[in-house]
């Protein structure tokens, strides 16, 4: 392992007024000290984590938790690898789906409360309107925080290995 | 929810010569396309993600997988709210880790494979050395990946109230 540490603490030291350079920069640095994670003003992550999974379970509605905690920049990523930015696309992608897709049942089991967000595991029935195609879907979802709104959200979907 | 459309799709096709913007850009454009997320080169999200759960369930270890999945750059961040930047100061955490810490059993169920990247759960029985506690812990762990290597990993954890 030894061998793999090119930079020596002195010259991380050396290097350090530098230090106000983004992330890429300061990892180059390679500090073994950890830094504090920054995502801004506003609720702790574990607040609004906890709370859009009670909202969920509830069926308070997306148009609610969207009011409450994320923002009007939302992007939303999904897994097939497509992005929708800002809520009014996100909303439009929605309701697109929901016309395409009946859910008899959706289950928001967590949240698992990280530094810069927050991931619940989504548990869905859901049946195709086209073809009358019905299946559980086991999903991840990760949301991203900055200044107290859910800024990113990225749906990863379980495979047929697990 | 039309009254939250401030912008017409006509507005925004006037504006899409800046169209090269950064994604905050886009975003306040509200484009209600999606477009294609972008990781750079290298092997697929999906290859990656079920080689590492194959390798982590193997018993191959950290530094087999760190080697053929991970960035030097790799940017560590755990729950708590820290975040370690580049390999040296991950293996140093790790290392700290594994000092105050017997690990009994850890499985790794997964991957939920995303377009960023991927997320898998950890179900570990830990034991700390210093005082003998000993827990079941519940973790999603989701990793970011860029040119074929996992860039960032952060843990978020199991919440009292699951």
């Amino acid at each position: 392992m030894a061998k793999k540490d090119k930079k020596s603490k002195k010259g991380t030291g050396k290097k350090s007024a530098g230090k106000k350079g983004a992330k890429k920069g300061a990892a180059k640095k390679q500090s073994l000290e950890p830094k504090p994670v920054k995502i801004g003003k506003g609720a702790p992550v574990s607040e609004i984590a906890h709370d859009f999974v009670a909202m969920f379970n509830a069926r308070a509605g997306d148009q609610a938790i969207w009011d409450k905690w994320f923002s009007k920049k939302l992007v939303s990523i999904e897994g097939f690898g497509q992005q929708w930015e800002g809520m009014k696309a996100v909303k439009a992608k929605a309701e697109w789906w929901n016309a395409n897709n009946t859910v008899h049942s959706c289950v928001c089991q967590g949240p698992f409360v990280g530094a810069t967000g927050f991931a619940v595991r989504f548990t869905a029935d859901i049946e195709c309107k086209a073809d009358g195609k019905r299946a559980t879907v086991e999903e991840i979802a990760v949301y991203r925080i900055h200044n107290g709104k859910v800024v990113e959200e990225e749906f990863m979907g379980q495979c047929p290995e697990m």
